[in-house]
């Protein structure tokens, strides 16, 4: 049972048969196919030999299948984390390096510790403190960056940089010197997959095939490109005219090695591999929950954690790097059928496969057709109309998102994200500070208490009620004060102030004292204080300090039992309350309001 | 108007007369009678020449008197800012240099521009995230070290530090080296002190002397201790016996000079100074309020800002050092009678007398002495039964507390202050991460719902009433998806979800995402989602979205209405609901649960 909490393979397991690794071999053909191109091009990206996009694109499926909770998320490189590998390790390294590829390696097993860690101390949460404006600023942000910095391989160029402020000084300068065959190529693969991406589906159906037949081969184009791409090369000889290719790659598997451990390196690396991690695993649980909800599967986020954690080990020990779960693979894999993680591992076999045959004719792949595949990627990825949308629902929002997103092209990948989720979580606390707060009355027919200045309510003269929107605690305790103080000045005859504390979650020790000097200054002014609708949980704290015994009022169960036994006349008024009380009919306790009704809920 | 909003003075100015000069003038002379040995030796704990705490009392009370709003508040040197001084500057000069006299005299000018530009910009708020668990953890660790501190004068040894680690050892090293006649006089000016504080003014009124004599007489308890030393030096010739004094003090008053503006070191000392003027400024409001509310006027933050800038601009420029509302001093001011801050002028006037006639005779003042004055004044503030108070009523406010005390006198005072405010924070997030969910059901006889295991309720088995306890934002936006799946789970026969929403205060672009999720995975499940009493401003920010025209679910008024509406026969049952509509009786349809009940509220 336990063991099981922690391998959910031996669940899926206990039930696998013929059929379902049939639905699990065809997926993997799919995304195998999908997968070979991609992985050279994030490795191209993350400023590592194209081969190592490959060794991550094994070991680490298989690690995944053991520990991981998802069906059908599929593991590897993908761009964001490739670009934010190249941003921590290219200033410390020559890109390509040995320096460059052992750090690459440490920061993939610096990434799985982090994430095997928060697996074990169940520290998942902290990836809710990306917001999703944050993560969308981001990922827009990054995707731009991207395609930016794989223009110099469309142009056969070469430039330096991590921002924009670095990146398009140095493609300026060096546009004159493009090579015209190599910006032939990528144009030409740009189109192509650009047409792919949105026609091939409906060209191939149109040819005869079935629909399921026209989605899987239509996600061939980008293989279909390499291969008419590695004919031109060798067949015209482009590599003497200037286009650059893959080259030599080491045939054969990678050997298994522990990366070097660097205690200073894996000091400096740590901030960016946890950033990886979390940004990493949002995207997975993302991906992972959406593909779950298709099929009601559940998905653990401790298990996520502890899958991913693993595949980054993997990827460390045989000479890859950072990996996490895509978003467009694991969508393929989904529709392609995949039923279980199987899926992954045969396409780890697949890849493998790639590995031990291929590798010789990817001599002639050229460097700008890879780059043609990440661009057309990464620009789905870019959704400047999001920005829009957050910013028309909620200001403090839209500020976040742009914030990350200007930080992350102007001044860094890690600084925009830090960037945004600092300022997410000062606009909220500062939000909190100066809490709404509604003067409430009855409204008729009901026991139900509105803002008197939205609803057509009863108020009573002689109590005011108030309703706080917030939690009481120290940096809106003092305004806390200060409202009340101006409200009762603007109602002179009330002899008694109830706070509704409907929206009270929490009475920090400071609000515990303004509360106090509240119920002070009210006494002194003749008027007494009392509480209605405090929550248990509100209360069991309040009964730990003598609060209550103190302050001289009342706690309500409900703001309508306050009123009811407060001012009696007012709750039997006819309209108001529900009880049917006898009573007095005294009009003029009422004050009937009707503002802004029309936004009355 | 608008030039009154900013000069409080022209408003008591208007009124005044002789009568309250003379009140004015009698408060005074008590003040600067207690003011001179403060002054000195608060001079002496930030490190400065002894004469410097006169400077910084005289024009810094003037300034205050022009722009404060406060009546009553004895601005000055005080302990704690000398603590901060002291901490800020002694790693940068050697204590009592012209190098670091004009640094303290850059670290007032700081102070003042922070607090005056505070009041420009409306920032007084910022003061409102010390909250008061950090500020009374921070002010027993400081009075604590500074005892501590002390001990060195009254043993007649040199010991250097800002915090216990290095305090303490030092101490140790050069008890050996203590002075036997120092540490005679020192006891015997604590013991004076300690008896006069406690019962000085018992022992005066059983003289026959009034209360109000009485009371005030005992305020010149350390002006006597000082009398007593100097002649007991003088006479003795103490100072060859080892008792280090105070030594010449330059006659006259101070020259007007401003301070050397260093940019490099006012960068450096910039972070001192706005702490230094968040504690200050946070005292002075504190003390100034209680004050004020004890004859009902008015203090505004503002004016109190811009009062406390104009004090240490005013110190700055006449050779002090930063100043701010002393607590003691000002109980004293104010229950000797002071009217309106013309007293402040007038022991402006006193000090200023006392500089020109007493400084020869201040020659042979034994530090010791001074150095007792502080420990009893200081000792009085230390209150560790706070730390048991606080902890007893919340554990995130007490380990707030515990660290700020912890951190203060193991790390040094801006660490220690920060870490508390970081602290606090960082729990309220984390709190509100993990908000409290209930299940609530209808209060019966009323139209309350209450969570179902603290109340007597009744519940209906088609509809489940779920009430969040947080405002929904990114933080928990995915603990609230998942929450709602594990009660949806719990209660398979639902077909409606309500959300009651009292305590919900935002809805941000996150929490919106997952609202829809769960709206959408609720609906495959054949469960529709609906909202209840969400307050107005959250109205206002979902109707900028199309969320509420695309969830398919509606939004009631108050829950009642809602329950009222899926589940008419449950409102309906005896003893629920208060409508007496008619209706099938369906006992059935309800489930009574008792549980908690005496923590019931």
């Amino acid at each position: 049972m336990s063991l099981q909490r922690w391998l959910p393979c031996l669940a899926w397991g206990r039930d696998y048969n013929r059929e379902t690794a049939a639905q699990d071999g065809l997926a993997a053909m799919i995304v195998t196919l999908m997968l070979i191109p991609q992985s050279l091009a994030y490795a191209m990206l993350a400023g590592l030999p194209p081969v190592t996009g490959l060794y991550a694109s094994m070991l680490p499926l298989l690690a995944y299948a053991l520990f991981g909770s998802s069906r059908t998320l599929a593991v590897g490189p993908v761009a964001v984390a490739s670009l934010m590998t190249a941003s921590a390790l290219s200033p410390l390294f020559p890109a390509g390096s040995p320096e460059y590829i052992g750090a690459a390696m440490l920061l993939a097993a610096l990434s799985g510790l982090v994430l095997a860690g928060m697996a074990l101390l169940r520290l998942g949460f902290i990836a809710n403190f990306l917001s999703h404006p944050v993560i969308s600023g981001f990922i827009s942000a990054s995707a731009l960056l991207i395609a930016i910095s794989q223009l110099k391989h469309i142009l056969g160029i070469s430039a330096q940089g991590d921002t924009l402020p670095e990146l398009i000084p140095e493609l300026l300068r060096h546009l004159p010197d493009f090579s015209a065959p190599t910006l032939l190529i990528g144009a030409l693969a740009m189109a192509w997959l650009w047409w792919a991406r949105r026609h091939a589906k409906g060209a191939l159906m149109q040819l005869g095939a079935s629909p399921t037949l026209a989605a899987n081969l239509s996600k061939a184009a980008p293989a279909l490109a390499i291969i008419v791409a590695i004919l031109a090369v060798a067949g015209f000889d482009l590599g003497a005219a200037g286009v650059k290719v893959v080259g030599a790659i080491p045939q054969g598997l990678p050997g298994l090695a522990l990366p070097t451990l660097d205690l200073d390196l894996a000091g400096q690396l740590l901030p960016a591999a946890v950033l990886i991690s979390l940004v990493g695993f949002v995207e997975s649980v993302s991906v992972g929950q959406t593909l779950a909800a298709k099929r009601r599967q559940p998905i653990d986020p401790d298990n996520e954690l502890l899958g991913l954690g693993a595949a980054n080990v993997a990827a460390a020990v045989s000479g890859g790097f950072p990996v996490t779960g895509g978003f467009a693979r694991s969508v393929v894999n989904h529709d392609a059928g995949a039923q279980t993680p199987m899926a992954g591992v045969f396409t780890a076999a697949g890849i493998a496969l790639g590995v031990l045959l291929l590798t010789p004719l990817l001599h002639d792949l050229p460097q700008a057709v890879l780059a043609a595949t990440i661009i057309v990627a990464v620009l789905s990825l870019v959704d400047l109309g999001a920005v829009l949308r957050t910013w028309r629902y909620s200001r403090q929002d839209g500020l976040a998102q742009v914030v990350t997103l200007a930080g992350v092209l102007l001044i860094g990948v890690e600084t925009g994200i830090l960037l945004g989720v600092g300022l997410s979580l000062l606009l909220f606390l500062w939000r909190t500070s100066r809490p709404h707060m509604a003067v409430v009355g009855l409204v008729p027919g009901s026991e139900h208490f509105r803002n008197v200045e939205r609803h057509r309510v009863i108020e009573s003269p002689r109590v005011l009620s108030i309703r706080v929107d917030e939690s009481l605690y120290f940096p809106n305790a003092r305004f806390l004060e200060e409202r009340v103080n101006e409200l009762v000045a603007q109602h002179p005859e009330v002899r008694h102030l109830v706070l509704m504390c409907s929206s009270v979650n929490l009475i920090d020790a400071s609000a515990l004292d303004s509360l106090e000097a509240i119920a002070h200054r009210l006494g002194a002014s003749g008027i007494q204080l009392h509480l209605s609708e405090v929550k248990g949980p509100v209360m069991d704290q309040l009964n730990r300090s003598d609060f209550l015994q103190r302050f001289g009022g009342q706690v309500f169960l409900s703001q309508f039992q306050a009123l009811h036994c407060l001012d009696p006349d007012c709750v039997s008024a006819p309209g108001a309350g529900s009880k049917g009380e006898a009573g007095q009919n005294r009009p003029q306790a009422m004050q009937d309001r009707r503002q802004n009704q029309d936004t009355a809920v």
